[in-house]
């Protein structure tokens, strides 16, 4: 039951040599998520060796080149390997424009169709669910329309307590009840409550996406708590006014925003390449919020199962 | 007086985590000529090191997104970087479409001029020329309308020979027809020729781009002799029907078409990435045409500077 992130890019709009524009995998339970499409995106998925037919979902924060870039490279090489599986695209409605131009003029007639969700609701809302996910979209604060995506792992249903079955001898009848959550009424007219029988089974997980973006603490109040949560961070505190101008954060901002938001791990990433040490952007976050990692191509960060503490 | 292709993408329509699409830049004389712009040409460039503001020209052969799909990126990149210097643009005559579509919806007021220069006449003829260099295009023969070309050094002024000033006793007059080519009258009426006072001093050097193209014996006759032939090798020969069908050419093909140039040197590229090994396709060129080399990410191809053998 993975529940991880791989960063693909960490840059911002200036690539390097080294760094790419924003690309992202979550991988919910096998399930895998691109979250943005930078230059170069299909190139890296091969680097961390994930299979192309894997991915269903392509998530878009917003239109800026170095999130959407490499969309219609990889959707031409989703229809070169013979892809059949429909492919959902989610983003801003002007997605359907560039959508439009690449189907237009790029794709001779691809065999796999490509679904586009626009997200216009300009609240937090839920924009897709499965047996094991719910994800939501919220608005962001950049200069033009863009969202941020919150991920969240579904409860999975309680466990029965072995044990248990054997001191009361439940019937198949009871232990259906209670892994729906009930009490249990013994044949000898007892009671027992569902605490004592069942177990949460773990924690859900929860991931959080927010890029780019200026610092909004109101969005923190959205996602919280959230285990794992991305926010990018493309200047330094001593460049706050550029930041604040250009709707970006700070990496000191990003800090502040992973308090709000309660966050268990941060990582921060879309790195402005006019600092030579990315490094920097670590050091500024992780005085403000210690439990920070630098986004780094092609590394993953980790959301482990946890038990959840039982509230009896 | 460099004269020299570095390749940038040696793969065909699906790249690999080693194989970019098509970009390659030419220098003639620290000149920098873009060939395509496959996705994640920009990062390939920081790579070799090129630097983005000596890059003032871009061909494109064709809109296929495996050589364009890298253009709005580095049209991003370039504005970013604060280019002000402007770029001229030379391609099939849609190229504008795609053009017209970045500047649209992804370039705010880029603060640089994006010339385009629309390639539509169909046959051999020059479309850019400066002090050193002479540049041709012509049409290829793909599955849709597609631009070969060629790079041809201007002749370098004739050099004068020393021993012969010394000699003849020649005065600055009769030094400037020398060096225009012409004999000279000395003061006591000896004409002296041209080929005894002068020398060339290095052959005029050329290179051809033909990519993508089926094999079309007509355009070896246009380039012939060429120094350095860059032959897209999408196919062995086994799948010589799929190469027919699809527009392209084998390896074997390309090495029947560089000796038909009369080429110096074929390099080969584009490969599809049906085969595991591009050691394939040298071993099969090479068989008809000893000198070729395999187009390799971020190598370069050298002409050497060379006397021509004066012909008296």
């Amino acid at each position: 039951m993975t529940f991880e992130l791989t960063v693909l890019g960490s840059s911002s709009a200036l690539p390097t040599s080294t760094k790419y524009p924003a690309a992202h995998v979550l991988n919910v339970h096998e399930r895998f998520f691109l979250i943005d499409c930078g230059e170069g995106t299909q190139i890296q998925l091969r680097k961390a060796r994930f299979r192309f037919g894997r991915i269903n979902h392509i998530f878009i924060s917003h239109l800026h080149g170095d999130h959407v870039f490499g969309l219609p490279g990889l959707l031409s090489s989703f229809d070169l390997l013979g892809r059949k599986t429909p492919l959902h695209l989610y983003g801003p409605p002007d997605l359907q424009i560039m959508l439009d131009f690449y189907l237009r003029n790029f794709a001779v007639e691809p065999e796999y169709q490509i679904i586009l969700h626009p997200v216009s609701e300009p609240h937090y809302h839920k924009i897709f669910e499965d047996k094991v996910l719910e994800i939501y979209a919220f608005p962001l604060e950049h200069r033009i329309p863009t969202l941020g995506y919150h991920f969240v792992e579904k409860q999975r249903p309680l466990n029965i307590r072995k044990d248990r079955i054997e001191k009361y001898n439940l019937s198949i009848k009871q232990i259906v009840r209670a892994k729906m959550g009930e009490a249990v009424t013994l044949d000898n007219g007892q009671v027992i409550s569902n605490a004592e029988l069942t177990e949460i089974p773990y924690r859900r997980r929860s991931f959080a996406y927010c890029s780019d973006t200026a610092f909004c603490r109101k969005n923190a109040s959205l996602i919280r708590p959230v285990d794992l949560l991305y926010h990018e961070a493309t200047f330094l505190e001593e460049d706050y006014i550029l930041a604040k101008k250009t709707g970006h954060s700070t990496a000191a901002q990003a800090g502040r925003f992973a308090i709000a938001a309660q966050a268990g791990q941060l990582v921060i990433g879309h790195f402005s390449n006019r600092y030579k040490d990315t490094g920097l952007f670590l050091k500024e976050a992780a005085e403000v919020f210690p439990d920070t990692r630098e986004a780094v191509e092609l590394q993953t960060y980790r959301i482990d199962l946890q038990k959840e503490p039982r509230s009896s």
